[in-house]
């Protein structure tokens, strides 16, 4: 065969330490704050929710942090996944640039989520927790922590955003099938649940009302801690696999990327790809630019405000400084579920403000009318998320061809649209819709802040 | 890592040629006769459904034939896939055996399919063909289907079984999302649809009635050409791409099987992973005992006779000599809907009447519970055809340990469950049964039959 479509690696490929790039940023992201005293969370403050381990990998300035063995053994499972050239793609735009992607997608929860999921149930497996607690919207999430707790052998409780509950059937069958007990939130089984329902029988829930009932479950229950998928920066550390395997896929096609392009939620699908690229930017080697890429109707990264904020909506987490467009916006219900965050991780934020990263907003529809590009081009059909990075890619092909330059673009496929195929059936039958967010609802959620200024 | 769980090629390992094992059978297939004349059929006869390519290789004796570039070029999407040394199902068991699979859900449709569906659209759009049809029941062949001729720019038809159409719509928009046209069958489209709708408007459709409007429409517009997923000759052959690169990665782990299992529906699965292994057999080489494994439900193998029978219900195809329960026997409603199928390709039947190869029936309760067991011991969640192969893993490594023996067993793990959550969730909640057939049932369909004997 004259091209070479898929760049494969072994499993002794699988990288042996996570890249962190605190150590390599010119300024350290500020620290988080305690939510009552202001003052920064220390270690004692995070041990109700999470073990020993992640808290010390959450704060470490070490570069490099070693993967235990039986953390790799696991990935193995799916990693190292495949990096394409995407040839197919390239011929249906008619670009002169060319296009890599990572895909995500052949994990068995079908994201890149179990590269978290499966370190932090590893660490509470090694520190005897019997028990992880979570949330999850359209269901990414808490099916990778249900198969991580599954191989670990840890009980597993979900407390799953009511309306997708409902309209997800398949996520919910998914995370039962690995273990997992799934809660359409608000429940019954919590204050915070409670006193939503009191108000609200007929609640659909939300984001922060489920991050609110797991955090209580996890802060009330001595054997039982919580996880978060993306924001923190132990989390964002563990994705940097896709990227270390993505540097070792570009040296074997003899090729790097000018442009590097992740879809954004809270930052961990970007971190993953982007940081270990990064990192040759910081220490004076090649420079890519990195893009990351989040909807038009949740803009915290292109339109909001660098302050501390809080992590969840109801405000009980720590305070971090983050873009963020208030924690009470509420974005508007597009497809991308796990987009839908009102705020950005610390070291994604410290890097946008000082200019080291980039950011753009797409909407939807245009995002799908790339995710049907793609598939009819590459075969593979993306998340909705995923297509966000794909549409991105198509702007920047366009804007390089219109320049007259080539480009060598790479982008991480997060994930496949296997249980969001719902999603591709509005956009089939002309029936998806875009979001505008006017300047004043961000105006007036920002002013609902009294959160520390930076 | 002391263990190594996954045995990957590279790009270049994908076969250049498929094996025709009839090459090395001792006694070939007896031909498919003309349903009219029950004289053998020609390449004129099957030129209205088939392009020419694939009409000689349905008959050629050739050993190898070469898989075009192209073809390998597309192969690339997803292949080589994985092979697995099961070390958490072997550690869940407790067992003394070792266990290996090839995991063919990595293919963008999610199952083995493409394997066919790609070369098929290739021949086809290489003769200038601009439609093809074809039918589907839960919706697997008609993924991969349409999956390959969006690549090959092909109008892909798909006549759904409407119970599967209405039940299943995710697998329904993932045709649509590249780019085929998909009907609930009976439709009022075709003349076979219109009969069956006079007679009972609310018909939930059968394989047979989507097969013949199908074939219909095929047959009667010069521009379209018919396509079949499984049974045929070529359809079998193209799938030994599985087994090909089995046989390096076994190669690689430094192992060979003495067991090669794999789901038996109307032999492709099967055919893929056993028949490149059958061929040490057949020429004097290692030898391993290969298993095909069919529900009780639908037990053509283990129960039904060796004797010419239609390939549809309806009765519109060649007759093909085949293990049978009889065109008319309508399976259970078991969830695994790829082996709800009366009869067997006419080279697996021969195989089995010449005592190479063995088959085993499981109901879809152990089958299930194997399914369960697997996606937590090696995190996949298995299609329910899978699940199958899977059961017969851990019937053969019970009968081992009670001999205190150790085997070496290789299982086709052909497709992931994404789609198939519902059956899971009937079986978590208990709500899962068997269908016994009993043996007058067997004898009235075979009573029925006015075909030639053999």
């Amino acid at each position: 065969m004259a091209q070479q479509r898929k760049i494969v690696l072994q499993e002794s490929d699988i990288p042996t330490h996570w890249y962190n790039i605190v150590a390599d940023m010119p300024n350290k992201p500020l620290p988080p704050l305690h939510p009552g005293t202001k003052q920064p969370v220390g270690p004692a403050d995070l041990a109700p929710l999470f073990p020993m381990e992640l808290i010390k990998q959450e704060v470490t300035t070490n570069k490099w942090v070693e993967i235990p063995d039986e953390v790799r053994n696991l990935y193995s499972i799916w990693r190292p996944t495949p990096m394409f050239r995407a040839y197919g793609l390239e011929k249906a735009l008619g670009t002169r640039s060319k296009i890599y992607y990572k895909y995500e997608g052949v994990s068995p929860a079908g994201s890149h989520k179990p590269n978290t999921a499966i370190p932090q149930a590893y660490y509470n497996a090694k520190e005897g927790i019997k028990k992880i607690c979570t949330e999850t919207g359209a269901g990414q999430w808490g099916s990778a922590l249900s198969f991580a707790c599954k191989l670990f052998d840890i009980e597993c409780e979900v407390f799953m955003v009511k309306v997708s509950y409902e309209g997800k059937p398949y996520r919910k069958i998914m995370m039962n099938t690995w273990g997992a007990t799934v809660h359409p939130s608000p429940s019954n089984l919590t204050n915070a649940g409670r006193s939503i329902l009191a108000k609200d029988p007929n609640s659909p829930g939300s984001l922060g009302i489920a991050i609110s009932e797991a955090v209580e479950v996890a802060a009330t229950h001595d054997d039982t801690k919580y996880s978060l998928g993306s924001v923190l920066n132990h989390v964002l550390m563990h994705q940097t696999v896709i990227g270390l395997e993505a540097l070792k896929q570009m040296e074997k096609a003899g090729d790097y990327p000018d442009i590097v392009i992740a879809p954004f939620g809270g930052g961990s699908n970007f971190a993953g790809i982007a940081f270990p690229f990064l990192q040759n930017n910081l220490t004076g080697g090649k420079k890519v630019r990195a893009i990351a890429v989040e909807p038009t109707s949740c803009p915290k990264l292109t339109r909001g405000v660098f302050r501390y904020d809080f992590g969840d909506t109801v405000g009980m987490t720590p305070l971090i400084p983050m873009y963020t467009l208030g924690h009470n916006f509420i974005p508007s219900p597009i497809h991308a579920g796990g987009l839908r965050y009102h705020g950005a991780g610390a070291i994604v934020s410290q890097l946008l403000k000082d200019g080291l990263i980039e950011a753009d907003a797409i909407n939807q529809t245009e995002c799908f009318e790339a995710g049907i590009l793609f598939s009819g081009a590459e075969g593979i059909i993306p998340a909705p998320e995923a297509t966000h990075g794909i549409a991105e890619v198509i702007r920047q092909t366009k804007q390089a061809d219109a320049e007259g330059v080539s480009k060598t673009i790479l982008f991480n496929l997060c994930g496949h649209g296997n249980f969001d195929l719902g999603s591709y059936e509005q956009y089939l039958s002309g029936k998806l819709v875009d979001y505008e967010v006017s300047q004043e609802d961000i105006n007036s959620s920002l002013a609902e802040l009294t959160t520390p200024t930076i």
